[in-house]
């Protein structure tokens, strides 16, 4: 039952980027990395489970905000060396920052514009 | 005015991941790569323009299909290193299979299944 873990093209790091996307609005609320065994949990355990390439060691969305993303969908592309999950974002906030999505630079005129609001203190979050 | 581009946290081959998202249906089409030049060139075009690794240099998505992606706005995240991108696909395919999105397979039961039509046979598109 691990042959769709062989079939995903994993980069020389051993990992494959990992899109999460509100699965009611659409909204993309971020972009991780895994690796196979964060792939696997994420698909057992029905929640994003991230590989923290600076902490080297896996990440459980939401260990410590409480910010859990709940799967509901695992998509993989054509050449399968990127995913996307559907997820439900517990708390409304997938960013660090506690903004709704870490996307919230927008580009004009030769700047990077932060336009999102902050929901919660990062403070208050961690 | 490149600062813009200093902003972006490059990784260690020059490169920076892009996804492109329907700007109206917000279902995410693919991701591929940036590097500097194709960033920059984005952003003056308004349209998407990737590196491509394979074949080491730029892409302008749609050259050969005409299936270009016009750019509705340009998004960086928290760490500044991923760009999204609000798009018009001309021609509604994304994916080189001939099919609206490269996210064409889903996980089910210990297996990707392709689970969205192809639209027009790739080999009319190229």
């Amino acid at each position: 039952m691990s042959n769709w873990l062989d079939a995903v093209k994993w980069d020389t790091d051993g990992l494959v980027p990992a899109i999460a996307q509100d699965h009611k609005s659409g909204r993309i609320l971020m972009m991780a990395w895994m690796n196979r065994e964060a792939l696997e949990l994420t698909a057992r355990e029905k929640r994003a489970i991230y590989y923290s390439r600076s902490r080297q060691k896996l990440w459980r969305k939401g260990e410590e905000s409480g910010h859990v993303q709940q799967l509901h969908e695992l998509r993989l592309d054509c050449d399968a060396d990127v995913i996307v999950m559907q997820v439900e974002q517990i708390g409304g906030i997938a960013c660090h920052t506690g903004r709704e999505s870490c996307f919230y630079q927008v580009y004009q005129d030769g700047n990077w514009v932060a336009v999102d609001p902050v929901l919660k203190d990062p403070t208050d979050i961690y």
